[in-house]
């Protein structure tokens, strides 16, 4: 069981916490916390072993936090997610490959995609692919559409696994915090379209991706996940792109495993990450 | 202050430690844990503020641990360190450096040499460097001489910055999880002698460098930390070790860093880093 | 067109073959040379722009090399591979999926497996999957059963994709350089079985992956490719088995891309890599 | 002896040039080329053994180059070049460190500083230092006092070890693609002022360092190397700033082995590094 606590900091917190814990009989297997001094917030994630109702565990824990406090019980249960594409295959095989073979540690519940390229592939593993194309629409019913569609998967969390389409706030307003997403570039650098050009044009030696959730304007939500590569002065901005196509779907999935492993909080426009 | 517990684990270890510390008025900053099954031992680094004796807070806390406890409380006092070295310079400059401009948060009380090449070097920095040639002398009385001069100094920690001789398990065991050597190698592979030569001719991809304690067998120590770097066809075991001489002092110099802010915790041959 | 040329060092042999190249007319858009002065070998990849019959270059480049020299002359086909497989998935996922969106440089023509488990998988994009279990036979009939299997495909390369069955020198002996294997460790450290649980107890900071030609004794042939990452003390064998998932599927697939661009050439039991 | 070639790409080109080689008797041990297709450049490193006049190999080579060449042969003499710092010490004792023990391959002939922090410690080592304070004078007086000391010593390279002021255009004219500066980000990430500040506020999980050519605006030049290291959401501005250090100081110095070694050209605001 994973005890997932966001609240104001207080002295004394973590021996009021465990000894809740102590009281239940619980044993504790794995522990972090962090106080973020500016904000005066106290996170921490706690892994127990024990015989308890988790409903239980959260009233008793709910009674000795402050009351701006955030909290939940974790049992295991698979989060359902929605992965959103466009035409590019590379996250979307890579979570697929993990996901039917066990190791994804979430349900994939469908696909949706603004072009039919990976339609094919993602019905071999008999998951739902909703086509639902951008063209000759306007942005508002473009996203209404995708809205209808997701809102009947009731996801945990979207995944945008290289969907190139910028999506409103309005839109992105509807899953704060849960909406994932992967640039191709170790951002803040080379915000916006064509990272790769832009990383080639600048000269740049190592290139990278980022994981972020989507919360606000495009590409400067709260970071996830970091990762880059070394690159050199014989790359063409397809031959990166091409090079980076392995970090990209790395970075998305490891940003992913530590979402559905309940590991990242979300601080101001930071995360902290156990 | 920093709290240092390693003790037998126990249910409700952390309840009963921070129940001290609140009662105190001790405020926790920074928290780690760690327990390692296989011994059932039970680890944990706390950085607290607040306004305690500590020759108060130590006895206050011994009186809730496991009899089978090791703790220490740190208040900030800077320790001696001596480091061992030969002809080689790269690790010596590191530290001396980070030293001289106030980085290194120990006080280089001596450097000793089995040559006198690095003399000038070090008294420059007004270090004493003794020359214990081990020329024309049995090991046991050169390491006789070697323990004679360390023990004037009575140091926390001894460096052995590229110290290219092989030390009995006699001197070693004089300073058990104290003294630390780095390594040419990312250990295990490329024990022994000229790890470089050994690297070319197995034609590896990644050379590394490893910090480890000394407390048994020539390079089976504890390790404290390990980093690596790419190589390519294109490097002989000379240029090999150039290109090394980065990677070792780096590491050599952040795992004293650890080991100085008390973040290293020997766990039977493996170390915990907090 | 890729020229790829092995032969015994001479003077003068890069102005000599760009004389050929220049009597053809024919254009150096990218050439790397190395001199193994130790073998007294010449390497050299040329990739030239231009209308030639590859046998006509051939002949002229051959006219002016040494009598010891292994020529080539590639011109884009795709060359054929056969996978081996046990159970574990990641590195056939990683090379199937590549393969199927045409970023791959190879036909897969068949996987081969001495367990079942991989077959569903293997079947959903039409690939032939060969189920030859070794249960019940000796190593010299389970041998001839996954040779005859293989020769009727004459693949240019065999990918052993953590195939974990020990092969003698006597079936390795019918690909010389043309099987590559990944070994979930950085060789040479912890050779042979169980390398993660081999890592744990050693506890080592560093784990990761190497792809090699199998050319003679298990784990000694010639090193393609090796990465790795950090770990820490709160990994077991079996969460640093699943952290190196993700790295011994892309080392052996950046090792396999390697190959398939002519960029790899085997010298003495090194490579030299362009 | 090295041969650094930058003209016009020509077909044939790599014929004519070795044909030189040959003609005067010349082993090849070492040879790069690239063509940089957009500016249809032709860049060519050369290593050469072998007894000749340079002045002679240069006019021969000059004869078979297009006009529109820059050539050059590097005998192995050491090359002159002068730090500036500010306060900080970090680069200056890697560069120090590695010259005052050979390893440098150039001469340090002065240090130049707008704060005397590092006087004492570059005179220990007998390297004359100028403190030129900018306190109380216009930009153009500094940089008249900076530039007047400068070509006293007549460097190959200027190199910025964190010399914390903005120069002119006009200042910097003087030295085109000759002086290197170290940035504190991985850039363009966090350009300007106090990086670590701007990168804490993003929530990055990398941070980095740059080393560049000053050729036009700040942090706009050549980018000649790059490195980062993982960071995580415990580390405040200062403590990156601290850990930020070790590796500021290796790209720079890394940056400036490779310009020693030849190995650095500029093509147009990019570089190309053999």
């Amino acid at each position: 069981m994973i005890i997932i606590i966001d609240c104001e900091d207080q002295k004394g917190l973590i021996h009021k916490i465990t000894g809740v814990l102590a009281g239940l009989n619980l044993n504790i297997t794995r522990n972090r916390e962090f106080v973020e001094k500016q904000l005066n917030r106290f996170y921490m994630r706690t892994v127990v072993e024990g015989d308890v109702d988790p409903a239980v565990l959260k009233s008793a824990l709910a009674a000795v936090l402050p009351t701006d406090h955030s909290l939940s019980i974790n049992t295991g249960e698979l989060k359902k997610i929605v992965i959103m594409v466009t035409k590019e295959e590379h996250c979307l095989t890579e979570l697929i490959s993990k996901y039917y073979f066990g190791n994804l540690k979430a349900h994939i519940v469908a696909v949706i995609g603004n072009h039919e390229h990976l339609k094919a592939y993602t019905e071999k593993f008999h998951i739902p692919y909703h086509f639902i194309s951008h063209e000759n629409k306007s942005r508002e019913t473009h996203e209404a559409e995708l809205l209808s569609c997701l809102k009947q998967y009731n996801p945990d969390y979207i995944v945008l696994a290289k969907f190139m389409r910028i999506l409103s706030d309005d839109f992105t307003s509807h899953y704060p915090s849960r909406m994932i997403n992967i640039h191709h570039s170790f951002l803040p650098a080379f915000k916006g379209a064509n990272p790769y050009r832009q990383a080639y044009e600048r000269g740049v030696k190592i290139i990278g991706a980022t994981a972020h959730f989507v919360n606000q304007d495009l590409d400067e939500g709260p970071i996830i996940h970091q990762e880059v590569i070394p690159i050199d002065h014989t790359l063409s901005p397809i031959k990166m792109a091409a090079a980076g196509k392995d970090v990209e779907k790395l970075v998305l999935s490891k940003a992913l495993q530590l979402v559905l492993d309940q590991k990242v909080y979300v601080s101001g426009n930071r995360t902290i990450i156990f």
